[in-house]
């Protein structure tokens, strides 16, 4: 069964409580579960990681080359300026897509850029939890599961 | 039964012979062809428009305020510079996402800023015509269709 | 009889309906009415024109060269890119005045740069259906009619 | 019977003797009888001002607030980096419109930026003394007089 | 016999008309008929376009791959800000020369970048019609005519 | 002894009046108030100076240099360009603290940069009339009185 | 009794060591001391954490919502690009007061913009220890204590 | 005789005192002195004028158009950003030159720029109180007297 | 006979030789003897001169004020720095036309810029060896040989 | 024996493995043997650290400053980014040689930029594994091993 | 008898010939003359140095250090990019004065910026062949001679 | 035996003499008597050449493309903006090491680019004359001497 490793970035650990007028109020474990859920329709698995810490995320993402075929990553606030998890990523060999739940590109100047961008495969922003399962459907779909 | 719109912007109508190393080996009618059978498994309509012209495009997207519930628009060339789509897009009520089969991040600086995510509700990009399909299932979901 | 062309940019044609906090409730017609009612009082005739076309408006302002001995243009969006609307302005002889509805200088910072300006003789911005009905008093002073 | 403010920045006391190919030949007492005289058959009553310091301009705003319903300003040279007087014309509660002689986006680059269209209600440029009588014929109109 | 189109960009079609000093006083039909001569005196075809439309440029592009073995292309204003136009340029799999009447890098900033050069084999400036003439020669001797 | 100079900038006069939403609803004399009864209890005298006048607030700075230890600096507007003030702060020996009742790093872009910052011995912003008191307790402290 | 956490960034372990030029004799625990004696004077508690890891310093962040009514952080490096603890910050509901020893305006450029601001009620810098008494003192007051 | 307007801007009037290792150890009236004396020597006459207030400074440059026949000025940090006062400048008509005391461009990057350069007819920099001996002496050169 | 000169810059002489993926495989000596052969068949001569010495190139031009009526001038590397070569190239009264072998605006940014073309009549680049040799002609048909 | 440290930055763990077209196909194992062994030759100690944790760096470089001579140090992705790790650097009195296997002057443009550089008494990059070896050679030397 | 060396830069030796409208009718040799003459009545010894070559500019600069007692600079088109020139002139002792014929600050924005003036004491601008004689002048009191 | 070219730009020729404080009191002679006898002990042959001029360096590294094994390019202050010096290295297909004595990163903003590393293998800075002879023994060991 394929394994597919989901990671959640800063500070997302309080979703639903943070700023429910740009998140949304569903709390990660909602999210995890929808996950879980849709995956297991699919017959894959999915894991979900959440930290805090830039260094946990790319040793996660390091440990994660021998063990998923695929990986979905909000990196939060890391997304705009962490080179050390665009550089984790790009030893990752299989697909990753960037999730955002809220359109970075309407918010505060410094989130325009993305430096996940340069290693993903693709990115889907702005749809809420449902960025998270169309991310999940199209790596389900790119592996041809 | 609700009609979504799906718009195409210049050159798009190359699609499999242009650049395919970028763009892919689909050509439009595929992915066109792909989209409304997607909608049909899911009792929605879907109408396909392509245009090399903006104003042709920001005329479209005026019409479709009466008759779509929901837009989606890879707006090619046009997603850097064009104000008036993004003018247009303003006026369309219903949910927007934004598609692109390229990874937009990953090429020229000048294709980095999309002014259509100034009026999106958010986007997929880089995943090919998944994203397009992606972004149908989206729509989708978000009309609780 | 001395006429004056009235060009009005891409979406203008939904004023009174795209975002009224912004551009005022009154629709196009009722600005070319005002305006006609107002070239009627002061014996000068006006013509209205709209395009969502950039292009188009090219070729109407090329076309005003010899039927018209001033303009008035909202070049909506195309305002802030249009270096071909700038180009076509410059080869009119007689007075141009540029107008806008809202106070551009305090919208969004793509909005700040006017190229029509470059081209125009002057220019009336922010105060609604009255800048253009200012715009055609001045004219009608600078012509000494 | 309403009484309109207007203000005349550094230097515009030499009108008509300083670089008359940019400014026009008319004096500043040239046109603030202009002004007074268009004011009268209106049935409104104009002030006119012009100091060379920024100070003074931003003690006459203030004083304005209780005695003027309206403000018109060329704040000539503070026009582009005199925070000082776009913060008192914030204070001020009705229409304020910004005028300029020559148009100031076809000149030096450091006079395409204008902190007074930042708290202006809109503005006329480009047009000689002209842009000052569609000021105040505007004013007229937006105060319904 | 080699079928080569020129491509005419926005208000070159008031060339002598307009701004001459920038552009010279021959007529956009002196210099169609120039090249048809020169053209004729080498055993190739010329065909000549003109269009003020960014979308009928971008059209005509994609039609000529078919139809013509080099293109010849002044974008007038649209060179400086149509990506659309650049990529149609890059489906063209002959020979592309960008040509200008004048020298687009003494004259305003904002035409001192060209997107058509990104696409184009090469490029003539500045030499006023003549600049299509050694265009229409180059292409000759690279197609071994 | 020990005499402080408080030093109001332009349009601080207003405070109460102006923008209460930023600026909060106390008086500058409530302000002054406030700080000259903190004075008093701990032996120490504070006069306050208010002025729209750059100029002005430069000869109060120069002056202060004999009768006055400390000087703490509300600049206004004038923080963000003058650098007069900020040459003559330099002039002063004894300790400067800048005052800003408002967080101006949450405020307009041109409000982000203070050149009073460069001659002050440190800052205080963003705790409204607060931000006064602690000044005036630190330079209590800092003089060990 | 009211609890306030202060927490101290990278490298202010050093205090004392690193470059007392810039950032004084004191060392870390001097200054936590003087803040608990200073807390203990107005019945209030203070505790205080330090951290070299941004990660650890969100987790205390976070963790500080349902333990503490106010926070003063002086986030050190990491100020001037952790957006991470700028988003974590966001999610407390109470005061925060931002911290600097020295007055960041007149050292490196990197150091001239504050991430922390961007959350924070309001800030104090460049005083030295002296900036977390005030800082202390002002959160005593805001709450009212 | 010949008269010449020497201006000094904002603080020179602390020559002596303030920052000696950048302006050196003369007084403004020392400097007076020297240029009187030289003036003295070649049969012309040299008025002093040291004002803090830009407008006071505009005022005066207003007033030296039928007094004066050269004007030399140091406008001190008012050079960086007056744009009141170089159009001052620009209404006079004889030669004007910029004077300063210390080489400004090896100080802090915001005194690079000087806008009276713009109206100048040239200028001498970083020689202390022998720029404006030199000054002098030229102007009186320039007026072949 | 009229004569024209050809210059060529720094490393030009290693044509042939120095990366030919960009610069083509024929050598200076080619495209020199084909530029002499041109000539011949038009009755004018060529003289061809290389350097790596930007002082050398300044020298040559200020020479061929007497001695040719035209230039051309590759100035390879000195293109992008060399005011000194934009200033000669003023002092010459003939046409210059400037010549790229490689497409310069395809290459690093830092040869985007040329300072040659703000000097010279025209240019064109991006040809190879035939860029020289449309220059040759052009000059030809300017000066009506 | 003097001891000196190296410090391996994130992702430095994947060598070998990671694009080895870029950083060579020795192992982080390979490279920390051969500094051994050369260190062994020279009678000096190295010690080898390696974190993707940037607040674990920081902690063992602090904790350097009691226990090493010398510091060498490859931060990999922090390079760019980390004012903490310069910081902490600037608190270690001994030697510090920056090391890059890759020209990151060759690389993406945010690689180009180290503020590492900033802190380190000089610095090599490019030579692959050879950068260490010789950093480690300079520091034998530096030291008078 | 002391000797000041002066060095004119590239294309000075054209003076009077190349474009007079900027840079006077005087040419090089009596600019010269007029200088050895205004020396001899002050009884110092003036030598001039004229070259189009940076390299020779240094040579000469570096040979200065034992021969002369101060330099007098125009380094034309190389003040504004020759590093090397600057890097020369800080190893000269004595006073250094750079001079320019027109004010640098009033022609093309790459003109604007001035390496030679971080090295130099002063300098003099804008004032034709009268800068050269107030720095000779100056140089000469600077000296005491 | 294997040669290698060690270039030194200009003003490197006043080592010792120019500026010991940053770049010691070594002369260049001393330098390369250094590197010579470093050589020696490892067989190899060292070339030392230095020049003020930037095109003999260029004449001097292509010459060096038959006669030398690697080069060694301490470029002074053309490193910064000398294109030609880049052009020719790329010309050389051995190995090349860029040196600097100083730590250029800690340097004025103008020497923080280097143009020689864009062609360099990699490059070595901030060791004094240290850095020469780690650059020659990286050399030796990559030409496996």
């Amino acid at each position: 069964m394929a394994k597919i490793l989901v990671i959640h970035g800063p500070n997302l650990n309080l979703l639903g409580e943070r700023e429910p007028a740009i998140y949304g109020e569903q709390t990660l474990d909602d999210i995890n579960k929808m996950l879980k859920d849709t995956a297991a329709k699919h017959q894959v698995e999915v894991d979900c990681f959440q930290s805090n810490h830039e260094g946990a995320i790319v040793d996660q993402i390091q440990a994660a080359r021998d063990q998923y075929e695929a990986v979905i990553i909000n990196a939060g606030a890391y997304t705009h300026y962490s080179i050390a998890i665009l550089d984790a990523l790009r030893s990752f060999k299989g697909p990753v897509i960037e999730v955002h739940l809220s359109n970075i590109y309407q918010r505060e100047s410094y989130r325009h850029r993305s430096l996940v961008s340069e290693a993903a495969t693709g990115g889907i922003f702005g749809l809420g939890a449902l960025s998270y399962k169309l991310a999940l459907l199209g790596i389900i779909e790119m592996l041809n599961l």
